[in-house]
């Protein structure tokens, strides 16, 4: 008899496994007797004790029985069955699983370790008070007791700090119980789906737009229509006259990636647009909270008399992403379906953070953080500005929306292939850059580089620049 | 003018959302001058200080401009529009939101606060070595820098941690790989309720079982067929016979909420079922870790040569519920679809709380945690059984399966109205009692109680058997 132990764990278990698997799989047939436990022992040069306690274990499961005086058998209702070859392959079961396999690789998010500078976009600032607070709020909140099954909605109290945050820092006025907490922005736009768009639905979304969305839309069902985004947004007068449209996905304030803030007009006709139609916007607010020359612009939420603007904010670039926390500010009429939708889905949020968090808002660490990261984002766009107008102004072309933690230099005379080059040329010099191509839909895209800040010093963007610079120069003039 | 001041934060940004709104909604028309300030300042009672201020933030947010000389107008280019009366209710969007908004109200999870001693099931033993654990892993998680994204599928070391507890206690040896971390059962059902079920695709569940299960398969689409439970579980003599069942949702180990432990032979029927039909089956294995005569009963997963059998689990009863935690350890076939769809509806679950839950099971922590909870349940299951002997025994007969964190106490010659009466009456002596009849599809149903234990200390449950004994008599005679 052939047994094949895994190695997990102690031996008796071990054995008592691998008899288990030769009765399933009918080595062992029904009401047959296993070998004596001096025998086995003596065979798989183990102590009698092993085997008995294996044996046991069978027995315990049902699967083997102990006649006094005879032995032990392979239990007589053990009706043991062939293996089948195990495909490893299994068809697409639905038609959401054949959409989910039709999905284009992922482009996005791909972090190469051990770069010196990595210029990726969307990684947030993270500094040593945050963390400290961050400790402390969860230390605090596993003490006091959120232990139990969290309201679907949210914890009240954090709804509420996340009304009076979006009251004070993106003009958006609310009451707390027109926050949903989600656990981020992937999460409201899966749940709106849901609620909001049937299999074939038309979604029109930005064209350089955020990829993550666009994959959970299409995988929903929904049929999405690209539109062009220029340097006032996305351009609304392309948007389809009739009514096929049911949703537009916009980030007004720091369009992603092209880092455009959509004008004031823009918002107004978009608005109209989705009044007229009874169509929903679902505005993607992923780093509104950073601005550089003024006044935020306030949320296209807060111009929305008329509800159709669904309003969706994330913690992952004001805090960190690994919190997998986010909120949705919608209609009333669409509140109980979303939360529902919640429910179903995943319950709640869990109550630890979603405490830790409230309390991190009310004690006005949050604030404190937002300042200091605020005026830290500050410091390290100067350099990155500063660094690409010494090393880089030859080649790139910069596009600066005083937003967000992250900017685009253009690269007009490019093509791809030469991006693609440079991309790979820095990484060997321990550089990582993020071209923008990828990010678009319609063919040939312009060429250029996401340029995030955030998670560089400024001295280290100083040095980047320089190497930047450098890499530039050399594809620019291998490629001439 | 009427200016409406919402109460929040500073009075300029107070006023300025006022006239934002007063714009936005047509009482101040495009190209009309705004009040001068010192007018509007004598007319509110406000320094003109706050009247300047806001104007500036309407300027800069394009809504105003202001003319050197002239005074500040509301923007030209500010196309005003009437406000919409808006409708409380919006009718449903989506044959998914229809299917939402059909659903019953919900029946469970329902805890009366101030009662003195409420028998809910699902609440689980919260211990002070715990909280101590959970705390000190959260801070090094949150030290030790888990900030970035997670993987979709989960942390490597907690899936780590996961394949080597089920393979010491459930007897279901796994790689990491076959694990996917999931916020809890309530999302592994509904992800793989998108992967496995299309739109009307007929799922067989237990009768009586587990609500929130079942609303999810609802929500989705599925058609749901009650198959009844008996002492051995789901009578699996009962699926239909043809093709037509997709999936068969089951709480082997410990069926929700009858109790029943579902015998070998049952097990063999359905995994026989399941590979001659191609159907899936999912094991909610809520609370099988606990298990007072003998060895753990293994999972179904366990005996399953055929990969038909889609192994859920929870942390929800083993540590506390709003820890959003739990794992799906699925065929391989479906791995990269149950990822894609975890991706695309909340891109991962949180860093922080999967290291430090990782590292709570590879620390011993969590083995210290079940021994030391398994042995006070044993004793809190042993003061129930005592207690319900000793004073409820006129009534109540226990049906008792020796595992799990609570026990069904049946009525066999109670009414719905009776149960319902003693409820009632319960409560308004501080004890909270949990009727099975809710849970059940079919009517009449059985009539009993949800005896949950895990909550309350030994103690308390002698007082509240004492009670519950005094209520069930008093109801008794009172309708005899």
């Amino acid at each position: 008899m052939y047994l094949q132990f895994d190695g997990n764990g102690a031996l008796y278990a071990q054995l008592a496994r691998a008899l288990k698997r030769a009765i399933l799989e009918a080595q062992l047939k029904a009401g047959t007797a296993l070998p004596a436990t001096r025998v086995l022992a003596a065979e798989l040069g183990l102590s009698r004790n092993t085997v008995l306690t294996a044996y046991e274990m069978l027995c315990a499961e049902h699967l083997a029985v102990t006649r006094i005086g005879s032995g032990t058998f392979v239990s007589a209702s053990m009706v043991s069955r062939d293996r089948l070859p195990i495909k490893a392959t299994v068809p697409a079961q639905t038609r959401y699983a054949a959409r989910l396999r039709r999905l284009p690789a992922l482009t996005l998010r791909r972090v190469v370790p051990r770069l010196r500078y990595d210029l990726h976009y969307g990684e947030p600032l993270v500094d040593p008070p945050l963390i400290t607070a961050w400790r402390r709020e969860l230390a605090r909140a596993a003490s006091a007791g959120e232990w139990g099954y969290p309201p679907s909605a949210g914890l009240r109290v954090l709804r509420l700090a996340i009304s009076e945050y979006l009251a004070r820092r993106r003009g958006l006025v609310c009451q707390a119980d027109d926050v949903v907490v989600v656990s981020g922005t992937q999460q409201a736009i899966a749940l709106l789906a849901r609620v909001l768009l049937d299999e074939g639905a038309v979604v029109a979304i930005e064209d350089p737009g955020y990829e993550l969305a666009s994959r959970a839309l299409q995988a929903h069902g929904a049929r999405l229509l690209p539109v062009k985004v220029d340097a006032a947004g996305l351009r609304v007068e392309e948007l389809p006259r009739g009514n096929r449209v049911r949703m537009v996905l916009v980030s007004p304030s720091h369009q992603f990636p092209s880092g455009a803030v959509m004008s004031l007009a823009r918002r107004m006709s978009l608005l109209d647009y989705a009044a007229q139609r009874g169509c929903w916007v679902i505005e993607d607010d992923y780093d509104g909270e950073f601005r550089y020359d003024g006044v935020a612009i306030p949320a296209l939420r807060s111009l929305d008399v008329r509800e159709r603007v669904i309003y969706v904010g994330s913690f992952s670039k004001v805090l960190f992403p690994g919190l997998r926390l986010g909120y949705v500010v919608c209609p009333s009429g669409l509140r109980a379906d979303l939360i529902a939708a919640k429910l179903n889905d995943d319950l709640g949020c869990g109550s630890i953070e979603q405490a830790a968090l409230a309390e991190l808002m009310q004690s006005g660490a949050f604030d404190r953080h937002l300042r200091h990261a605020a005026a830290e984002l500050r410091r390290r766009r100067t350099a990155l500005l500063e660094g690409l107008r010494e090393h880089c102004s030859r080649h790139l072309v910069v596009n600066d929306s005083h937003a967000g933690m992250h900017m685009v230099g253009w690269l007009p005379d490019w093509t791809s292939r030469q991006v693609e080059a440079l991309a790979a040329h820095a990484a060997g010099h321990g550089l990582g850059l993020h071209p923008i191509g990828p990010h678009y839909r319609r063919q040939p895209a312009p060429q250029g580089l996401l340029l995030g800040y955030a998670a560089l010093s400024a001295k280290q963007l100083r040095a980047a620049t320089a190497l930047l610079g450098q890499c530039l120069d050399e594809i620019a003039d291998r490629t001439a």
